[in-house]
């Protein structure tokens, strides 16, 4: 059977779900492209729904991960181009998108040893910025990325393009404020957050030991309250005549640094 | 005299100036916002032509900037804000645009001394990757931002905004591949190139002296030709699953470890 109305049931809800103003309870979000559903696959992300062009299919490695994908679900739909083009985020949709589920921790389930670097965002906005800081904290080897109220959705497909995958990699928390200071309290985690005015710089700050680094948002930073608790103010040095960094770029300078303290050259 | 009909000529240029399709030799753009435009002036751009609503002129800054504006150029219009809404490039335009040149330099004209960082882009083609790189180059004291054929444009409101005022701030030049083989040469400039299956870390790399980081096209990295001319392999270390890094996250971790070395902690 061919889906070849955008107006049916289940390509509405799908398209609900990649808006992400579906009702369910569940995390429940859209993967597109080949690439990105093997990565969620390969993660254990539960696919509840596939949907397919025959494009997709005249291919062999089409035929391949529709065979994979039939052994984790029997809803699998064929769905004509027009109706494709209608549930793709992009513009050359390649065919193939699911809808998937994918698990987010509270933060006393992420896992904690005496060097654990956690990556905390605390309102940051743009979808593109938090996709590359989930894929900057896989690539640093982070233990988790801890969402606070106010940072954008991560499982939206702009976001998940930006991750390259990563989001499947790298847990994933959600946490109040309060959440957060108990959650560090109890383990005697440090914070740190970057300030142009912090009195020494990020390469003299000693960045090993069991660090959370705050990143805030665009415009305003990371807020007063969180600020007035961290342990540790760092600055990046800036040389020419730029005033601030982007947050991601930031966030990826910071990782690193405490990497490069951690492993050694 | 209010311009508010967007088909009149002067609002029609303005666009294909934005869009980049003018026919005109001058390095022709359009700059929008007041932060951006003061910038421009700090830095010397020059002005041509200015665009601003009635919204813009009826707060006191917007009158200053006004003021300012007018003793650079003559060509001061009024527009309606429905002219301002088709003129902007933004979803919440701010009422004031300028079209405005600024020089792109050829390598012989840019600074150089024994210790100059310079940052080359092959065929980087995402516009927010190019503003954040020229950034990031700007906070880093970097000298100049290279750009090779096959990279996108600089001057495109989508990589100025992505600056957020740093493409006035770090020289730019364009070259092709054999001028900058021809004056890497002449200078001494070693080149390094970041490849996942480098021998050796970034971090365990010598990053003074004379030194041209390049960053190659988001899916097909540095081309082959480029590779082969390089001095320096580093990789930068992936810990987790993640396969690469966003091309201006390892620009900035590139850059971030060269100034390290260079200035000390």
């Amino acid at each position: 059977m061919l889906i070849s109305s955008p107006s049916n049931s289940r390509i509405k809800e799908a398209i609900r779900i990649r808006e992400r103003k579906h009702a369910e309870g569940d995390n429940l979000f859209v993967v597109e492209g080949p690439k990105i559903i093997e990565m969620a696959l390969a993660a254990g992300a539960k696919i509840r729904e596939v949907f397919f062009t025959d494009h997709f299919t005249a291919k062999n490695e089409g035929k391949e991960l529709l065979g994979l994908l039939s052994k984790k679900t029997t809803d699998i739909c064929r769905v004509s181009d027009h109706v494709f083009a209608k549930l793709s985020d992009t513009e050359t949709p390649q065919g193939i998108a699911a809808v998937a589920s994918y698990p987010v921790l509270s933060l006393d389930r992420l896992p904690f040893n005496a060097t654990s670097l956690y990556v905390v965002l605390d309102g940051v906005r743009d979808p593109g910025n938090l996709g590359t800081i989930i894929r900057t904290s896989d690539a640093a080897g982070a233990d988790a990325v801890i969402l606070l109220e106010g940072t954008c959705d991560a499982f939206t497909p702009k976001v998940i393009r930006a991750t390259a995958g990563s989001i499947f990699n790298v847990p994933l928390a959600l946490a109040t404020d309060d959440q957060l200071m108990a959650w560090r309290k109890e383990h005697g985690i440090k914070i740190a957050v970057t300030a142009a005015d912090a009195p020494r710089s990020i390469f003299e700050a000693e960045l090993t030991g069991a660090l959370a680094f705050i990143f805030g948002n665009e415009a305003r930073g990371v807020r007063k309250a969180i600020k007035d608790s961290a342990d540790l103010f760092v600055k990046i040095p800036l040389y020419g005549k730029a005033e601030s960094l982007n947050v991601a770029t930031s966030a990826a300078i910071c990782l690193y640094e405490a990497v490069r303290q951690r492993r050694g050259p």
